[in-house]
């Protein structure tokens, strides 16, 4: 089971592609995706066409997104909201199944904690990923996010069998 | 000039596309896509396919999208913005150039006064548009923002042919 984490931004978006077997992670690829300068449109374009090519090329199976939002402050939040609108939407023109996650419930997957620092992520993501560099804190946000989707449909997957078993 | 107004929000999103010839605008269509039931990552999809469709239909010469934020209410701002995205994504992609408004610049051009009623505005579109009935609230609101950026893309085009004769 292939996964793309994808941690959004409208400046930087952070992405991660891991294969999941069983409780095993492997790390593919990882990476920063820059909308760079120009209009606002021209920026999302740019998420756009790089996240579709990311997509292609490393063919997941399923993705997840982080779920932020930034309530003290509107017009922040409404940049996060545009660049999210683009981390969901290139996996769901690809057919994927897209799952949410909120950034404390990830710390709490990959670190232990909800409340960990950018460090902690990016140290539990190599340990849990051996031979994996983060491209940067997004990536490895990216990263932590596909983790935490990796064990939960996995807990899902042993839920259905262990249903499954005693019926 | 053809111009395309989107009044982006996630469940419903208005739209309306106005024929600017100089100071004579004339309606061409309108109308309100809804992302309908599923997931975030389903309606987000929902909303381009349809957006997209309409767009290659009418083949707009550029695109004027409303820029809101919901300052109170941080999960509304996100979801907005998800939408938003979408609404901006659409034009790119189709090579247009994107204006951005503010809902009270929108209603100050159109109706002549910042807080305008929706039903002032539906009025006003009405009145600009000879024979338009407009589909709903957003699709009036959409088509406002057409003609808010036929008045102002005329008055920049104007005062760039005032500079050309005075020099």
């Amino acid at each position: 089971m292939r996964i793309i984490g994808i941690d959004p931004g409208l400046r930087c978006l952070g992405w991660g592609v891991i294969e999941a077997d069983g409780p095993r992670l492997r790390h593919v690829a990882n990476g920063q995706i820059l909308s760079g300068a120009g209009d606002l449109a021209a920026r999302l374009l740019a998420l756009h066409v790089q996240l579709t090519e990311i997509v292609a090329r490393h063919a997941p199976d399923m993705a997840a997104v982080e779920q932020t939002f930034v309530n003290r402050d509107g017009a922040g939040t409404l940049k996060l909201g545009q660049a999210r609108g683009i981390a969901m939407l290139v996996p769901a023109q690809a057919g994927l199944p897209v799952a949410e996650y909120a950034p404390n419930a990830v710390k709490k997957t990959v670190v232990g904690v909800g409340h960990a620092e950018k460090q902690q992520v990016d140290h539990m993501v190599r340990m849990q990923l051996p031979g994996c560099a983060p491209a940067g804190p997004d990536a490895a946000d990216a990263l932590a996010i596909a983790i935490c989707h990796a064990f939960h449909a996995q807990t899902a997957g042993r839920l259905a069998q262990a249903i499954g078993a005693a019926r």
